[in-house]
């Protein structure tokens, strides 16, 4: 496969570096242009960067010396598709102004997650949403020939909807869900939450989370109209979905305690859950595709980034936690642990998503990678 | 009020070295006589707590020169009441043996927490539980003249029933409760948790705590038979209780979002719900007692350890947290957050209690201060 | 004895809520008035410093519905004194407007700390660099008849120059201090530090902190000229300090090794030093004052906020600690331990203060006290 | 290069389950016996540290169903090498009884580290002291035809001494050290340190640490007697040492502030040393040997889990910092940074090493290879 440029927006945030970790040892995306805040562009990323880089690992050395753009189309006309970690407050009109530009987007931000136009992709949960693209293309004037945007889902919702997207699909509608979250400080960008806050502390609030998984889950549970230009947001069958969101002094990895109660009577034995779960196998590509039946070795060279499998069962009783399991399959897959009985509801679990994995730049790479694979790109 | 003399069982450990916080500067108990394990039997109490005293503040001049005994009945003849603060593993046999004596014992264990003639006594919430008292005396052969043992609840029950205690007292009978606990380290005791284990992490599961959870709150809140020889453990109208329990890294202070589905339909509104906690005044004494309609600076003479007000309504959002509100009243009080209409069941909120206050010493002082206002001592 | 009228410039910030608890129950300075930025000013303090308290006891009730201020001299007209807790890139021209205005101001910021006519000053070692505060006076036309600027010293030279104090002033001239650092995160203000670069870390470098040690040290710890009109920064006899500054996830509480050297030979023993340091007492007032040879209680009550002893010595080997030690006395003294024999220099040990009480706002409080005995104010 | 079969003794312990990440993937230590206490003996190794598996990646596949045995010498008669990860308590006696049976033993444990035959090694340091083997092999009756002991060096004093190493080897004598360390918690295994204790503090003392660090340095920058059977410890120009040790709540990296006084006056400049940290080169190998002069690759091959380069030096002013440089080549260099000149002796820099790679497993596996490659196996 020949190698399709990239760009990275947003580069020298968190979600920037991570973005640049995944694309810098990509089979086939080649990252080539890099876009900061007007105050960093000139730069080589390696001096812009310097004292904001907080991954574990040196910056690649094939990116150090990369100069940094404003965030203008014009600087990334070599690219095919650009990611963008950009924060909420600028993202909105430079991704609009990409994908006029007509430029493939997959962001993190929150900007466009609820245009009704625009997929809000989980990749272990919804690929099939990319078919609305098309119809997004269309709204514009004149109608784009490549442009469009993808986003990713609040990182939250993204570890809450792929347990539950297992269970949809093998046992039919979800009536309601409980969930109460305990999330990493990472999660709230650099330099986000203050130490003073965190430090020996739980914060019971994370201002706008809990609408955004109540409202997330049911667009992408949710299934899309037979036309191909809209999302029914499950209002068949609207699930309801209560979430308490808690912010904890951990640096990677959200986990949170969910009660599921089903539509089906009666709900399926804890047994039937857990091999649901085992057997979910996210729909990345179409039936029609030539390589729907796959090997695992062979999909891997068309979605290289997606996990081996989408869920991860944890047995023992402790588990999963965020500093032992948040890096299983580089953070691409989600940890579900506990799965027992609820007493009020029906089935109770666990879960455990990196927030910097999964949770962001990871689910926008694999996004990119399937709707290439879907044709879109 | 003439003083009485009391001891501590368990001296040396986190909840003994609370008690004797709380009873080295007691208006009318008398500390004077401690005892630990048979290792530390002769030390003087400065001593044998050297490297394990954990308080922000020095072991008070009053108790440093204080020799330990082993626990046994005999070393405390001189008490009319003995806190405890003993390990499971040896507290169930060692309290029976100071019952038996005609002690008075306030136990802060687990083991005769399930026993049908003791009570689970949270001061906040069922002190008429206490009535059983003169039924457990007569269980013995002969029966008892003044020994009994009444019990304190597990420290994240005893936040939660205080404000249920308050929904049930105003709009009768709960039906579901689903609560996910964030639990500090000091409720695991000394050495506890390995730093290991919970820095940067989360634990999502506690041994044998979310069955506490769900077995204390149904005696708790339940009633006495009209005999007074047994306890209703709510069978009439049982409340389905799902607990889901994690240890955070937090030194002090159990935190817990809390979902709730009343019998009561229309539920009712969250303004009447804050009504509710703010108005809740725990029973401490009967209505034919002579100080039951007393002010409240008058109650505090005879119950001083109580606090002012059972519940602490915080209004702002990110509200209470284990940093900033575990030391309101001297944790003897359960604060409330957050309380909103629930998309499941009817309404959520945060507690938080302090599990070395009222989830442990304070709230086992508070039960001997309303056991002797109420005659039992 | 009167009360006093007094203010606190940057209310709404870490240091000024220190001032306000330790003013709000202060025996003789009756706290008036509160400045603010301008974007708070007209509020109330309840109001303006809603989501920004971090104090574990609640705004005090007599505070709560004061109206904040700008921070100019006129709004403070009936104060005799203010105390800043301004940031530093404000505090300067505040604060010397406010002296002019001939208030006494008292400040935590470091602006006017290398002055050569502003008394550096730490209660518990140079009250005596009082006596520039004549010669301070006089640089002003006209000559100020009341206003005037004394500042207290970094957190960590505060806490160091305690205990060499105690050495220098039985044993003679130290030549040689080596100390390594381990500072708390609220040291650096709020928000200051990102919970994502402490949490699990140890950050090897504090801007300027280290330069600050090596140098106000020798101001601090220096004479003053006979004539009173300047300082001598230990220029006879300059003791040579090598800081090593860290920064630690700890709330409060600055921590650190120190190794130092005498100029006398042979050093002192260690027996000797312990000696030193537990006889050490400030030398609060002149010998000409009434009081000088007044009883602990006495002093306590011209001088209400000082600790009843300076240093507060730890025999067991792993104390003083933070979490344990921070709040001795309210945090208005200084703990050492570990002292020891030095392989390299003479004596080494350990030292903590606590940074937001002797190591800010309470250095200020007590200094007010200090300067109103000695008939400055 | 043919595989040589290896074990492991303590292997269900932290330093254990270090062995087995390092040698579960070597090029040519092939793993195949695992050492526990009789308790776990008979066990899967999965199942045996199930609870007690505290790295983020998997227990590797191939480790997983080896049997336990108890770690006596019968039970590894297939094996060349045994690395011991053993506790001090029973470590001394079992690796005795390892080399009496001709097995070559390389010791985590502090036991036989003071013993004058056995070498005290770290690797990046002072691989030449392996020529005491054949002394210490002709101390037993009879003589040893294989076996022997191999300590390597407690985890702090292994960081210092390699930059220490770099420059006594460039500039010939130090005369004094000055170090405070600012150590993780799993420097202390498991369980190890109570939460209680290190969340939000710092406990400025370890056992036994500071002894360490100062006697053990001797031994490792002395030399060798030219009959190869004896250390000098350094004995004709004493480096005197003075450590300040601390444990901090990061979980792995120990870094400490380091002060340096030459003998050779003047003393070098600061850009000499770093020239001298930068050009460094561990003697691995004798000057006779056929790979001495080898390529960085071609060494690779020989000291496999040798880092490309033992120092790596910082030069941003914050680092390095354990969260982010622990993992620098799998934690098998050391950090260095902040190279400053000090006010009182002649060099300060702060070192940070990865207590559980070079500070425990890593070494005595390089400890091995090189021992390989020199011909001891």
């Amino acid at each position: 496969m020949s190698s399709i440029s990239v760009g990275v927006l947003g580069a020298t945030g968190l979600v920037g570096q991570s973005f640049i970790l995944l694309l810098s040892s990509h089979p086939f995306f080649r990252l080539t242009t890099l876009g900061a805040s007007p105050a960093s562009a000139g730069l080589a990323y390696s001096k812009a960067v310097e004292n904001k880089w907080k991954q574990s690992t040196c910056i690649p050395s094939s990116v150090q010396a990369i100069k940094l753009h404003e965030c203008k189309p014009e600087h990334f006309s070599s690219c095919q598709i650009v990611f963008s970690g950009l924060d909420a407050d600028v993202a909105g009109d430079i991704e609009s102004a990409f994908r006029a530009a007509n430029i493939a987007v997959f962001s993190n931000a929150k900007n466009h997650r609820r245009d009704p136009s625009v997929p809000l992709l989980v990749p272990l949960v919804n690929p099939h949403h990319l078919s609305i693209l098309p119809h997004q293309r269309s709204l514009h004037t004149p109608p784009l020939q490549k442009g469009f945007i993808v986003t990713n889902a609040n990182c939250s919702t993204t570890a809450l909807v792929v347990p539950l997207s297992a269970l949809q699909s093998r046992f039919g509608p979800i009536d309601q869900v409980i969930v109460t979250t305990m999330q990493a400080i990472s999660g709230a960008g650099y330099p986000g939450v203050s130490a003073i806050d965190i430090l020996d502390n739980v914060v019971p609030y994370i201002s706008g989370e809990e609408e955004k998984m109540e409202w997330e889950t049911l667009k992408i549970l949710g299934g899309i109209a037979e036309d191909g230009k809209s999302f029914d947001n499950h209002s068949a069958h609207p699930i309801k979905v209560s979430a308490s969101c808690n912010r904890v002094p951990v640096h990677t990895g959200h986990i949170m305690t969910a009660s599921v109660k089903f539509a089906k009577h009666p709900p399926p034995s804890i047994d039937e859950v857990l091999k649901a779960f085992d057997e979910y196998v996210p729909p990345y590509l179409p039936q029609s595709h030539p390589s729907f039946n796959a090997s695992a070795s062979d999909l891997s060279k068309i979605i290289p980034t997606a996990p081996p499998k989408a869920i991860h069962i944890h047995t023992t009783p402790n588990r999963p936690q965020p500093l032992l399991d948040r890096h299983l399959d580089k953070g691409a897959s989600v940890s579900v642990g506990r799965v027992r009985e609820c007493g009020v509801l029906d089935v109770k679990f666990v879960v455990l998503g990196n927030n910097v994995a999964i949770g962001a730049a990871t689910s926008s790479v694999i996004n990119a990678e399937i709707a290439l694979a879907r044709g879109y790109i």
